[in-house]
């Protein structure tokens, strides 16, 4: 494989909540997405999620609190906890999580990208 | 848990080539080191090992090539794949990968900092 340049990856895409696909590790993949307002509370039972902001500012809405995240920010949202991600315009995000993780959970919603349909880039 | 500031992190030590876990997901330890200079030569025969730079310049030295990756830029080593990390003074970079990797593989030296040995900061 080619070193990837991360920016490089988020120039060429610009819908929101839309994951990217830029690595595989371990069974894992490693995901870039851009977000602006609300995508919807879901949770994934048997993944969890790593999240590293890039840029702007997302909040990771838990029943328990909200977690806001700045660039060079991250965090893990444990199996099962519910989480409802809400974003600045033009907020930047890394994902790693394992290749068998639903978009948006159990929730099938029209925002929903299932993951045959997360492009690699 | 509580979001992750990563250059807090980076903040916290000053030792090259001695990982520092700062979180677990899916059964990967997401570590942060530094570096500077070379380490040794080494593979992981099961593990692939992600690594993302966030300061200097890291060089992966592979057989067939050399990878150098500047801040914002990542690659994955894949399992079995030789490589001599080397830096630029004062890199600073990040490493996904599986809790059973051993730092410098099959090769212990005096530089190698055993699995057990990895603090979480």
């Amino acid at each position: 494989m080619k070193k990837i340049n991360i920016s490089d990856k988020f120039s060429q895409f610009k819908e929101v909540w839309t994951p990217k696909v830029i690595a595989e590790s371990n069974g894992q993949l490693v995901k870039i997405a851009k977000g602006s307002g609300e995508l919807v509370s879901h949770k994934h039972d048997n993944e969890d999620e790593l999240f590293i902001v890039f840029k702007g500012q997302l909040t990771l809405q838990l029943r328990s609190e909200n977690i806001v995240l700045k660039p060079g920010e991250m965090y893990v949202v444990p199996r099962g906890v519910e989480h409802c991600p809400k974003a600045e315009p033009d907020t930047h995000f890394m994902m790693i999580e394992p290749s068998s993780t639903a978009h948006t959970g159990e929730h099938h919603t029209e925002v929903t990208v299932s993951s045959e349909q997360q492009e690699w880039i």
